[in-house]
């Protein structure tokens, strides 16, 4: 049988790509620090767990389409908070924030259009483009700038005919990137005069370090019509496992074609959107001491990683995450090594390795992505880990 | 800003399409009989709610992509019993079936591929098909011959160099048809030959009413290789909500591009696999009793149907819907007339137009889906609004 040339060319999971490895090392009896994927060990609120104990209809009936009203009320009114208003049909509930990009994604890209990313990108970006036929340009950025972007210029040079959207992940995922207001406005006013839409996926919003207002591109109101705002419960209330994300535009007939795929889909699980909405009952200080939280320990991360000989890294503003240069050929070597061949007291680390973050051929292959998502004392350890396991690897 | 072609040409769900004429329905006090969707009211098993309950993972963190092992033993230990046997990692959990045929489809169709489907069909096909820039081929059938598809000379006259699957609903939906295992070794025979996938969409698995053991094309092992089943706890548990679903297959090169796009969306909602597991725990005597009760219901319309003056309706074998060809010039029109215009002590009827169940233009104009979903008495009163509104629309 022949099979689809889209999916042959798609790729694995960075993250997951080394999970037979991780698990032959297990029952070696290794312990593993992992820095590899974004599940925040943070416990997430009862609100979640209570609101699933007390559903009581007898029958797990299909949600709408779109959403249960309930929770399109409280996205509606976690936005109004932040000063962006959004009437509840201009929000479509969807299966975590993977499914609302990759149906904003269905709506614009046809077989061979483009859509400018900054690289790194979350590699998964990838198979969601190729299942549309679509081709992503990357922005191309540096680990000694920062992984910084939002150049004017720089984003205008990779625009054509072809060209549909601009994707950003703000606050950034792998790097960490968090834009000014000045260059949010600057994209928004970039996507309006090229007639692209800018689509915003803004899973990290809540995950800021510096005392700065929570942002969104919604509040670009300049470009109402080019933007799609990518939104979930997974990281903000610690409930990846819930699957419940939404896409939010004040563009109908982008709303009307998501809908499309909304009823093709019939409805996201009742009982994650029922708990989901209890989530956003949750009140300001459970993110100040989240945030006060990650900011230790990317302070730790940061610290750590700069006093290795040879590690390139910038402070990351935002997310849970950062990509480093390491002094390493090849950190997908480098990982497959540290768990086959390293331990240290009988344990060794894990992370992404950077090449599947980026687009351009041969680009990446020295970095990797850091999520730090463990307690204060297993991150130290664990950079103490990789920093072991650098000089071992260098030596070896 | 340009959209995705594939997009616009999708359609809207007809289940779903007149959601607005209801509720404006029922915004003028009519109440309103809904055999429009397959929405089952049968009670969930207690098994469901209780493991939601009893979830203490104080982190609802993301599942393994391919799905917890909970519920792929649970799966696995099911089709078991049935005597057909899977490999835990020939199961994929997907987010209902839906997911599970989309990521089959994905994997399967390159650009203007095509795919034989007997028509009428479940209308979301044609937006997953259009997804991945597959062609759907129907094979004809008509309400006359009850909509019997199964003939090996209808089905390789559609066949060409550009086909790549056959998907068949069995039971059908909407038809209600159900295979005979000598059609079913036809089917598998005629997919072996022509080296085609034979995706078998079994979702209504359970609700046969003739006193026949449970069937899958699993138990087709002289094409195990061509052989693609998609499953879910929807019906089957009346859990349509959980959404909760598995790709099933013995192709390996399959099942290894299936889970590219696993993956690509993370994994399937936590909380619901959980309950789904549980799900598989409930005993036959329940499925005795759901059974029992469709049928009931399936001859009280069936009945109901034959008495009304004009309408075409075979008695159907299987899952809870049937088609009937009804007295009326355009059942989309009836539809919007019955909400509109109809009412009887302030009552009317739903169902779904038949012609989005089709490919081939103008066909199914006067046909409409049943989805006999209501208890008994209501279903009598439902059948009785309909009879009375195809004499007043006759008469308007």
């Amino acid at each position: 049988m022949k099979f689809s040339s889209k999916a042959e060319k798609c790729q694995y999971s960075p993250m997951r790509k080394f999970h037979t490895y991780a698990v032959a090392a297990e029952e070696k009896g290794r312990s593993i620090y992992h820095l590899n994927i974004g599940q925040p060990d943070i416990e997430t609120p009862e609100a979640c767990f209570q609101a699933v104990r007390e559903f009581d209809n007898r029958v797990l009936e299909y949600a709408p389409s779109a959403g249960i009203p309930e929770l399109l009320k409280a996205v509606q009114g976690y936005y109004d908070k932040l000063g962006i208003h959004y009437d509840t049909d201009e929000i479509l509930i969807t299966t975590g924030g993977s499914e609302a990009l990759q149906i904003a994604l269905n709506c614009i890209l046809d077989d061979g259009d483009e859509i400018l990313i900054p690289e790194p990108f979350y590699p998964n970006y990838n198979t969601m483009v190729a299942t549309c036929g679509g081709v992503i340009r990357p922005i191309p950025t540096t680990p000694e700038e920062g992984y910084h972007f939002a150049d004017r210029a720089k984003i205008e040079a990779g625009i054509n005919e072809k060209t549909r959207a601009i994707l950003i992940t703000n606050p950034g995922n792998p790097t960490g990137t968090v834009l000014t207001p000045e260059e949010m406005h600057m994209l928004a006013d970039v996507a309006r005069e090229h007639d692209l839409f800018l689509i915003g996926d803004e899973a990290y919003r809540e995950f800021v370090y510096a005392g700065e207002p929570l942002q969104s591109f919604g509040s670009c109101t300049e470009a109402a019509e080019n933007i799609v705002v990518i939104d979930t419960v997974s990281k903000r209330f610690s409930a990846c496992g819930a699957r419940v994300g939404c896409l939010i535009s004040h563009n109908r007939e982008l709303l009307g074609l998501a809908m499309k795929y909304c009823q093709c889909r019939l409805a996201v699980a009742t009982l994650d959107q029922t708990a989901a909405a209890a989530l956003y009952s949750v009140e300001g200080d459970y993110f100040a001491a989240v945030r006060e939280e990650y900011k230790r320990r990317r302070d730790t991360v940061v610290r750590k990683l700069q006093e290795i000989p040879g590690v390139v890294c910038q402070c990351p503003k935002g997310a849970f995450y950062l990509m480093a240069a390491l002094p390493v050929d090849d950190a997908d070597k480098f990982q497959q090594w540290l768990l086959e061949e390293f331990e240290d007291h009988g344990e060794t680390v894990m992370f992404a390795p950077g090449e599947p973050f980026y687009a351009t051929p041969g680009k990446g292959k020295n970095e990797v992505r850091i999520a730090y998502v463990l307690q204060q004392e297993k991150l130290e350890r664990a950079m103490d880990l990789l920093a072991l396991g650098i000089r071992a690897y260098q030596n070896r």
